[in-house]
């Protein structure tokens, strides 16, 4: 069960409005690794963790973090809207179509005119200058953003790319304005995510020092069962060798349990498909002259 | 520009049809973390690579892969569709109205029953008993399960975590079949699934080691801008300590320049939020008596 | 800022797994009206709200409540998921295709065999046997499915809405299972819903009687700007009257401003549009004789 | 079967085009709360309806009235895009990169710059100046905007809602532009939409005086298989208790069947989850030495 | 403005009721290629259209009759839903876990089983037996699956490949059933899409008859503008030359305007691509030591 | 398997950049009818493919093609967003809240300013000057954008379709640029667009006349199970006839089985629908005294 504080974890509000930042903010509410996914990707690997409790209890703990994480933003877009123009200012050239539509050689409503006419239409149709749950295109946020899957390495390697992807947006973000009040609350956020990237680095040591699991994930699946001739090879699907000079093409594997190898030119290791016969009743297009089908197998 | 050879990576064909076995490899195909996601994020991280030309080359060759793998997996879709029953049987009990839809105590119409019952309704219908470019629930592919960054240590970490989660599904489809023709084929993929884990944290260390980009991504970022007191505490936000015993919350950071704190009680640093006037022309609710704006700063 | 307490608002677990129910419960956690769209909807409409101060706090009081929602229900899928199948059973006729896949006249594999076919694939290739951010048809959950207009009456209708949504889909629920505990745990969430449903119809009353908005929304838009004499005809579009029996045909207008008329035989007021002639740049296809554009306008 | 009339219900033309408002108006058509969802939503319901012939017919006979409303705003969009321009204008400093672009201190052609720079650019490329199935900002209409249950008052309700945000929205573009043939328009539109809202508004009196279904939706479900000691409470989930202020909070249920209480400091009912231990085929991460399950029932 | 007749253009009712039947005919409903595709393509083709004005009107009188299509499948659903089971049969085996959720030797409990079991779950939770606006697999119509883009040629061939995929999955699920009442109406539609088929393609040889409109589209584009050598050239992108049989290797093209050539062994055009410096401020990874941006132009 | 050359199949760098188009261009990519469509589209219907091996082969080479043609234009984009400016700029009246945020009568700064503010700010945020998988609006591409029916001719029809919509749109943007080097490369792709129109009625020719499959799609349906009384009447659902002027209205029907008729005043054929009764446990709403289902059959 949760509670609320009504103070902020953290804030410093805006000095200025700034409706066209207010857009791109909602990156980092609604976007792929906005604050909306990291919540709800922690909590819901939270409710599904079946390891050990300190797991479980870190990710419901951060999770719940997120949660304020995106109160704040939704704050800080609310005055980022504030007074945001309606309408383009209808004066100057109006003897012809599109002049009349706006105009005057006055910069004030040149700026003006700007605003009106790329700040998210939604803000202002929609949720009345409030934040929305969208990325900065106005995308919705979706489930699919987020992965649950009840291995932990596989998710806190997620979480590890989520808070990458994330601080740098966030970091493009403050360089992005010069409001100081906006990037004092973004250095506050940026801090948070360098603590959750550490954090993370730290859950796959933990994990993978407690014997749980380790590389390749899942790493109880029986090795023998894969086809471990392949397994370490780099195939080469270009015409030149540049990918050849990396730490991946030589030397022993990540997982201390083989060699890289690098197949410079690879060749297919099966053969041309036969696709089985169509079936009438779906009127699919068939070769008439087809015969049975023979599907050869790899030896 | 691409080139195709009729001829497929690898493949054994199923020993039998299993129409509803189907349904579950499209997961691998245009899932979260399907063959899709991989191939085009590759593509896409390659042709956005301003880096070293060996990570451009790497990531276009490994992503030429992928393609691949789509094929390998459609081909194993359409044999596995062959013969598929189209309606259930019509027989047995027909004094009801339920019951007259189908029946009869014969096994086998029970199983044909279950299978033209359970099948992905849209690989009969749409596609002719081939394969779709949508996951085991039938929800299509899209362009926001891949990212490209710009930023190379964000996207090989997010790389590395689809591979993990790839490797995870394909193992997971390995543990649900009996099939030997489908598990030689998936043998293969889980292989090349431990290769692509090794080669991501190989790129990773390759990376980092060039001295191009270490943790927090993005490195170079001035983090005298970040709020650093902040930078290195797990705020505890729940009740109960159980997230006091991991890695994550004493010793050394993983980035080497700070000290995890624990923090047990965290409190809120900022205030209750101010929100702005409503605007009368968008007809949002206001408080009658609200005093002007007057959003108080952190100090 | 949000802080989590380890317990459940409430929850007594399923007897029995049961994961074909499983997949229907995703219904309530992100289904269009479960408990991820009513939490997102109050935490949005409470920090966008400019309205009085115990509109914002009861907003995002029962906001809160909600995430605790969705941790009882995530819960009790995982319950449900214990011990779920993962392939049907090989045995029984062996001698065709599709008899070959799974069969036997043994009821117990024939049990198994159902639910194997019928689960939600991703609750075993995905999420491990645990819950989705999806409805029972595997959709997830999206932003468009909440609004946070700022006008209060507008949304508390909205708010009203979902919970009768909910309640509905929560007791139609209800009734597909008789397990005990789920009936339990269902029956504390179906008592909230009915608490919800009367606090909106209870903050409506408030809001209304404290003169800030009353019907229509939004109310402070002045009338005269409406074509007044078409606000309160009930046109009917089809042959035969019986629309005309309703309350919304005769008698005084709900917000009691008019009178309903019932306009039987409705006509056109306009006339048929004249398209502009299209951008020769665009290459639309347009009639060559045409005039220059002369849109009539209504008078 | 629908008939089609070519005048339009009602119809004034813009006086100038407006490339920038045409992409805000899309929101009234292909919006959450746009006609499209109106129409839909009848349609879907009349086809559904159960109930008395008066509501079905009500509802065919309205929802037939919205196609017509797009109809309305397609033709404006079309009007509205007449002669937008499609590139910007290549004049002024060419001494740089970005200044080579477009440019020249001429008002006209920065106002040609900004309606080119921040018109939909779907409305160029993809539909040659005409109207979209999408909202103000591009994103698609699509069918869970819509609900139709079956349940007359949960539908009712929704439509109500739906009426609120409509014209909220309709009023909001209202104030956004000054050109006198549009808002001659909008005016009508928003005078049905006040006709709507009334309707939705006797819909719901007429179906609860007629005993068919009351609060709480659905009415007819034994209340007594609810948990009724808390179907009254108002659970404050927060610091502070501005929330009691509220009708909501003190006084009888809205639904004459209880008395609202207000709970100050809400505890958990029930215990921290026990999740099942990890399924081995699946590679979730488990702890060891956890105990069989034990799932405690609330008693 | 558009009108209704409470009849059907066609209707059969079925004999029997079918839910699992009925979740596969949500496909020409709300599929791709259903008939809120083509009704909603009709329309906005109809209102966007700039062309004579029988083209107009025929696509507004084919829009209209394609939303009573919608009605009749609407009506089939319903009556296929009719007293659908709700739950599965509790009895049998209960000495386990599995077995003790539903089971029992007798065929007809095994028939609900498997209906109950395999339905589409929104069916019964979220529209109480009736339609819902999405395809077999539950996911919703969109605006993206139609286009109207004021070119008639490009839309007609759209509209004519939207009537074959749609007569086609018409015929597929004809074959999937043998309820004569579901099959008499199904072979009206079927026989409404052979007109439709017949009447697109009467429809561009009328429009290329009028010349308006020819091959290749948009037809009054200056053909010399395009890079013409390679205008009807096949690229062999593949070892083997199967390819090379086809009509579209060899004789005039089909525009009558050039000679089909097949290029056997085709090599690039272009260069290596040089990317562009990487942004600082956006911390994309770059190579330390690239020269300034050098790009290379085809000569 | 697939093979990658890094020289392109044709390119021509813009001469300078342009955010704004390069938003643009993002149609040819990401849209409904962009590369990433073709591309997928050809490849699922070549590896669906039943029929002929020189149509699976065909189908095949095309899809390889189009893999390098969003490699074109991912390229192209990142040339054209190079150096995109990353905010306004703040100078000129800051004696106002909206003045403030940017300003100044500098038309260099106006020029920034608009491409600032209307650049697509994922370009920026989230790919670090880079393509993304998505349209012009930012909207994601989708699996559903793709068919592979197996029915060769429905297909066919389908990828002349999707070359027309295609070729319309790359010329449209060419004439939204002056840029000679997009232009250049712009030809290159319309060149091959009249190609891939030309070729896929090459093989629509090439299959009629094989005899595999031939108007009405699908051709081996037996047409006497539709009703042929209606399979070529055009209905005319509108008042006023201008649709009796086209092709589709008189003479011999295009499949050359019939005769077209016009059809004035059509009439429906069916009655009015008598939905089944609602289901108690489902709570929908139902009409008390309504007569047992007695459900009217067409005779």
């Amino acid at each position: 069960m949760f509670y609320h504080d009504k103070r902020l974890q953290y804030y410093t509000a805006p000095e200025r409005p700034d409706p066209l930042y207010a857009k791109k903010v909602q990156e980092l509410i609604g976007g792929t690794f906005g604050e909306m996914t990291v919540m709800m990707q922690y909590l819901f690997q939270g409710w599904n963790c079946r390891g050990p409790a300190k797991y479980r209890d870190m990710l419901l703990d951060i999770g719940t973090e997120e949660i304020g994480h995106i109160e704040m933003l939704a704050t800080m877009i609310a005055h980022l809207l504030d007074g945001a123009p309606l309408k383009t200012q209808e004066e100057g050239a109006k003897d012809s179509v599109i002049g009349a539509v706006m105009g005057g050689s006055n910069p004030r409503d040149t700026i003006t005119n700007i605003i009106a006419s790329s700040m998210n239409p939604q803000h202002s149709i929609v949720s009345g200058l409030g934040a929305t749950a969208s990325d900065s295109v106005g995308f919705p946020w979706n489930g699919r953003f987020i992965v649950a899957s009840g291995n932990l390495l596989a998710d806190f390697r997620s979480n590890l790319h989520a808070e990458s992807q994330g601080r740098l947006q966030a970091v493009r973000l403050y360089e992005m304005t010069d409001d100081p009040g906006v990037r004092d609350t973004l250095s506050f956020m940026i801090a948070r995510d360098t603590m959750h990237q550490n954090q993370w680095l730290a859950a796959i040591e933990d994990l993978e020092s407690s014997g749980l699991e380790t590389t390749p994930v899942p790493s109880s699946f029986p090795q023998d069962l894969e086809k471990s001739q392949h397994a370490y090879q780099f195939w080469n699907h270009s015409k030149g060798e540049e990918s050849a000079e990396g730490r991946w093409a030589k030397g022993p594997s990540m997982d201390g349990k083989g060699e890289f190898e690098y197949v410079a030119n690879p060749e297919p290791l099966g053969e041309a498909p036969v696709p089985p016969l169509g079936e009438p009743r779906l009127y699919t297009t068939n070769e008439a002259s087809k015969p049975p089908m023979s599907i050869k197998k790899d030896s």
